[in-house]
């Protein structure tokens, strides 16, 4: 079964091509800078690697394009788009509506639309997204897979927040949680290498960044909450901040709350701290002697420490914590901060398993230690495509 | 040497006049509802204890009442206010400027009145106080103890929040901490019970809440930040929340900022999940099933739970929690909560101890416990006389 997966942000489209459930991917790419003068193509196989630069006015336009590189007769990997069974959509935000992956039916693209409201960058991109690839893949079915489904087994305790109720029962106003597609696939590839389910923390720091505590297999609580802006230190996001910062900003030193907001969101985070938002500067710069850096990144590895104590107090225990997305796989520096001084926690870096760098699924932590240090690669696009495959198999 | 504490607040003074180094309790009292038709004045000593009802209009006539009932020829406790050797003053926000205790200076009344920018409701009632207490006792040495005063040991990285860098550096943006006087005081007592400093988690539950982690002796991290508005719920406060809740109830629901702060502040935390914020009404409903109550009781328990391990790792290790104030002291019943299913973190409550309603410091932990749960009565007017005395000593 060939499984299109589409990631429509609200200026580029990420796509890859896969066949489940045997995993092979046939091809990936994406279009950036949509709507600009010019957009970036990108087209990926086995043989072939296409880059372009061209206009791509509209989501319309890019989604054509990939179907265009699709059947290409000399490049491309279909002669039909018949040949597509389902488009698997990424959705960031599935309210509380959506636990599940869900095919897309007009009552789904209502919700979709409705929930535009908490996700005004990400919902609006998907649902034109959506309509394109009905279009064009008329033959598939279209295929949900929402960022909070996996978040919707968190406890009411953990995702209500201390608000006049009517702002939950009203206005939807809770934790959410995002990252979730990453958070499940990680956290089951952990269960199945630790051969038991159990108490695990999945720490995903990429561009953005979460946690979250996953109790035999069901998430139970995470950072992120009503949107994508809280818990840990991120790129250029702030993450955790008294809100009363907020007020002082806006009362006191004369800011709109949507300049606030755009601080918060855009010029904070790691960026805020130290001048650059590339983790691979920050670390470089940090070697080097700078001390905003070096500060950053002690500030950063407390947050996640403090978030793992918070977790293992949610969970009672704590049987493993696993590493993942662009920084988690790949800085073996933010990993032996995190891990440094925990021993509380029966957590024990071996310093040497740290370096390694590799594709696989690994165990870095120390034979004495007590809690397993998982680095596991995350996978959202082999893990949408498998989340469709079971959804059409079942 | 004779020394009166006053805690003036924005419609409120509590005074209470002390022999130190004996800790002998000379008088209590309060003033509430300065500025309205009617105040309530109490006046208590060892043989009287007097309630009066009148106006009250400023905080100067407050103060000149209070001499007036500490001079009094028959209920009186002095002859003559020269006998007061100082005055202690109650400030709840120091900055970055005071970790110590200090004689007030001009320059000192300078810094609070610029502090008022960071504590609009507390500093200007202060000074107020400061400035009629000098004209009053003005042979006294006037000192001032502040709030935050005990969280200025508190690490770089714990203090500083992922924002740009000017906020802080310009505009003073950071964690400060409050309820400093209270985490000091039980802390030491916790100490000097347990007879080693080491790794211990303060928490003041009382109509505001907060909780401090403390190694060998000096804090290290603590729950409220820039202002008392953040950390764990408390009677109608939120504390933690995501910050886009504010933007999108400013920009999706017509508040404007000012009406949001004031529904976290005033209308959230307790009151906003039960309609009580008197947590022995909230116990007893959720007795009797009031599934609101027995919610946010949860709620309030499951935050405090998260800080302990959050403070654990913070400290790599638990030696002991330490419940005071109000709440702290007196509810068995957030107590049991926040102690259930803490085995992980080395907690396990002894439950008839929890019961045992006293004012004396107690270990309530079960014998195998690992970690001791002490319940210690906090004493800030005890604390500020001592400080005061200590600085004046010395």
């Amino acid at each position: 079964m060939k499984i299109l997966i589409i990631n429509s942000g609200s200026s580029s489209i990420k796509y890859q091509l896969m066949v489940m459930p045997t995993n092979e991917v046939i091809c990936t790419g994406m279009i950036d800078r949509i709507g600009l003068e010019t957009s970036n193509v990108t087209f990926k196989t086995s043989s072939n690697s296409i880059e372009e630069a061209l206009p791509i006015p509209t989501h319309k336009v890019g989604l054509q394009k990939v179907a265009e590189l699709l059947l290409d007769p000399e490049k491309g990997v279909i002669k039909s788009t018949s040949e597509i069974t389902a488009v698997g959509h990424r959705v960031v935000h599935g309210g509380s509506y959506f636990s599940n992956t869900t095919v897309i039916t007009t009552e789904v693209k209502e919700k979709i639309k409705e929930l535009a409201e908490l996700a005004p960058l990400h919902n609006p991109a998907h649902l034109v997204g959506i309509n394109v690839a009905e279009e064009i893949f008329s033959g598939a079915k279209q295929v949900a897979v929402f960022d909070t489904a996996f978040h919707q087994t968190i406890p009411v305790e953990a995702y209500k927040y201390a608000i006049p109720n009517y702002l939950l029962t009203e206005n939807k106003v809770r934790v959410y949680g995002f990252h979730g597609t990453s958070h499940k696939y990680v956290s089951e590839k952990a269960i199945d290498y630790l051969e038991k389910s159990s108490k695990i923390i999945t720490i995903h720091l990429g561009n953005g960044c979460s946690m979250a505590a996953i109790k035999d297999g069901k998430c139970i609580d995470t950072t992120m909450g009503f949107s994508p802006a809280n818990g840990l230190i991120m790129g250029t996001r702030a993450g955790d901040i008294d809100q009363s910062v907020i007020f002082y900003m806006i009362k006191n030193l004369g800011y709109s709350a949507d300049e606030v907001n755009s601080i918060l969101l855009k010029q904070s985070g790691m960026l805020g701290l130290t001048g650059y938002s590339d983790l691979r500067d920050i670390e470089s710069e940090a070697e080097k002697g700078n001390k905003d850096c070096q500060l950053a990144l002690i500030m950063n590895a407390y947050r996640i420490k403090k978030y793992i104590g918070s977790y293992s107090a949610a969970l009672n225990g704590l049987d493993a914590i696993v590493f993942t997305a662009g920084i988690g796989e790949n800085s073996s520096y933010i990993r032996n901060l995190v891990c440094t001084d925990m021993d509380f926690f029966g957590i024990e870096l071996d310093q040497e398993k740290n370096q390694i760098r590799s594709k696989e699924i690994r165990e870095i932590n120390a034979s004495n230690s007590r809690a397993k240090v998982l680095v596991v690669p995350t996978d959202e696009e082999y893990e949408i495509a498998n989340q469709v495959y079971q959804l059409l198999e079942n």
